[in-house]
């Protein structure tokens, strides 16, 4: 068993005032609050030994990977991909809102995966790196709940790996979109794309040395 | 532009008695709902030229391409993979279960993608598919709307796609989570996942030799 | 550990006369020449607990799954796919010269993989039926060493595997395009993409219970 | 119709003294000579608007985007992935000898694409690239002919690109391997894996503005 904290798109363009997500009208406070948590997550893995992986969504400078289909939905959503911002070019590789945020910045080593998609195994090296280090566990945080989080989540329960979304580590721009997310993830038939656990399970499934996937008692508070 | 209409699993595992949904407990008057407006599209589509592509779940009888996650998440819903059931061994391909529902039994010529995942471009051919046609813009119809319509939704939207998902020719086991998975896919950073329309609206802009998600006039009737 | 041999397009469109290949005007004689080895490597695999995966090269009957540069390029070679002769249409899936030659027939329970590129792992689930059971390392027989063969084992390569391409189990329609293409396989490089080894090593090996990759005595005889 | 050139891995690592090529013991003249022809290719692209793309091969620092049998075989090779030397580490991503050689440096909004495998679309975003411009013809330049570019020409061939592979502006460490590898692409079959041009011939197509791939006149002089 080897085990990985993925941290999606936790970057400026999501959390700031003056990025992508600001930009598009989305409440960044509600944005904000996976800040916290994940730090502890963070924090918790480095020193159980869990390998912790950070996600960006952004693009190449002249958009040569961004599909025509995607930049006019940015345009439909008030805010293009490209277009310049306080924080630079919106969702450009090499712009200040691109980095992930100040409070949850890789250590040396961590692992980054520069995405296209909403999808992190899209077009990137995420499941070489997954691979090749053995990786059988996922813990999913990040934004957004229903977007990113959650195209990444059924591409990696696809390839077959057990998967925990950590609630209140995730997060939408809206609350009701963040619970419905959740809300399939252990749906009618079970938990079919894998378990929704809070913060502090993980952080004490992980304290008693074991996946917290495993644990039995489903803590669906975080829904409510 | 060059269209095609995705019929995503309506098999007869999911929407009769004896099948795998019902032996999950989910309830298979719900799945079923899908079939007739989805009937009408497949026979407009033809009228129209528009490709039919009809996905089904499943797998090979010896289960050598069912990740052991999955196996073990099936066994949580209350009916594991390969398991003997009235309509044959549950998602098993050859199996009586695995059949298209009769009434949408695919002509001949449509292509019929056997997928092992819920996302219908995992290791499978579909990609390939509408790219040798030049497809551009797909119609998203089957069930269930949070697992396998939305994790090949989800795939399209990546590939560049223009997508539609066609509300009410997609069902869940439960009418709330229809509701939400829905409501994902124009959330509140606007149509991020392309378009939801009824049935009736898809037909009308076909009528009109013009494609659905191209029209303005969002129909969120469905969605309540 | 956890080894497999791929029996690769060992077909009757390749192998027999009033085929594809034959239709190519390719020597069929150079192409049954890998039946007799390969049947051997079956047999030992069997007794060793090694998994016996088979593709086959081929299309769906109306040719969706065929790219038009494909298409063009089986026009120039002389035998378009979907061309029919005496053993039915060239490299259709159903039709007679589609199935695997008789001396190696599948057992009930070997995976076949049906492909519609050159490489196994194009828009096919070999990569899901390998990474299900753990493989680490694969045996490559079958036709052709430069087109397939070859296609397939760097798909192989890139994706982590230890190879062992079977230099005798493994034919083309030309000696010198043969040895030219088991030449680059342990180049200048060193064995860059994998071992070449003959059918008598590979056997010796399984007999002492160790991967064929492992011995370091490579056995160029073959190449030469 | 839309062309692009791919000029792969024309890497110092590969090119000059003290890069892995060089500790490999391989010929670095011969990887050189590439460099004289590629940039005339470069120049007529950029003069008839066909898109230059890049590949570098190399690696994440802490190696953790290498598979254990490609890092073995390198040290099997007598160059580790990853040891150091004149150049810096061994085909590691932001050391002196990862980066393309100054004769050919790219222009700026040239696409690079970093590659992690032999083949260019291996965890890549190069299809994402090609597909988001309609990119239909390839021409394949670099080294080494027998292992980078063959891998990617063959994944390339896979997802129906019509491709020409440049005889002289590619290279192997040895002269017998180069000319063996092109002998593969123009083979027994016939183009199944797209033509070989010499740089003059695909020069001149350019300039009467028809894509190389189209000409019938083969040109073999450079394969001997």
């Amino acid at each position: 068993m080897s085990q990985a904290l993925l941290v999606i798109d936790m970057q400026r363009d999501f959390c700031e005032a003056g990025g992508y997500a600001a930009a598009c009208g989305l409440d960044i406070a509600l944005l904000r609050q996976p800040i916290e948590p994940t730090g502890r997550l963070i924090a918790a893995a480095r020193q159980n030994g869990i390998a912790v992986i950070y996600t960006r969504e952004g693009h190449r400078p002249d958009l040569a990977d961004c599909h025509p289909a995607k930049l006019a939905r940015s345009a439909a959503c008030g805010a293009s991909i490209g277009a310049h911002a306080s924080l630079g070019r919106h969702l450009v590789r090499g712009e200040p809102g691109h980095d992930v945020v100040p409070e949850l910045a890789p250590a040396a080593g961590d692992p980054i995966v520069d995405k296209p998609g909403y999808g992190a195994f899209y077009q990137t090296d995420l499941e070489l790196l997954l691979q090749a280090r053995g990786t059988t566990h996922l813990y999913v945080t990040g934004v957004t709940t229903d977007i990113c989080v959650h195209s990444t989540l059924r591409e990696a329960i696809d390839r077959g790996y057990e998967c925990v979304t950590v609630a209140d580590a995730c997060a939408a721009a809206d609350v009701g979109i963040h619970s419905a997310a959740l809300g399939l993830i252990e749906g009618p038939e079970g938990p079919i794309l894998g378990r929704v656990r809070d913060t502090a399970t993980v952080l004490a499934d992980w304290g008693r040395g074991q996946p917290a996937a495993a644990s039995n008692n489903a803590n669906q508070g975080a829904l409510t």
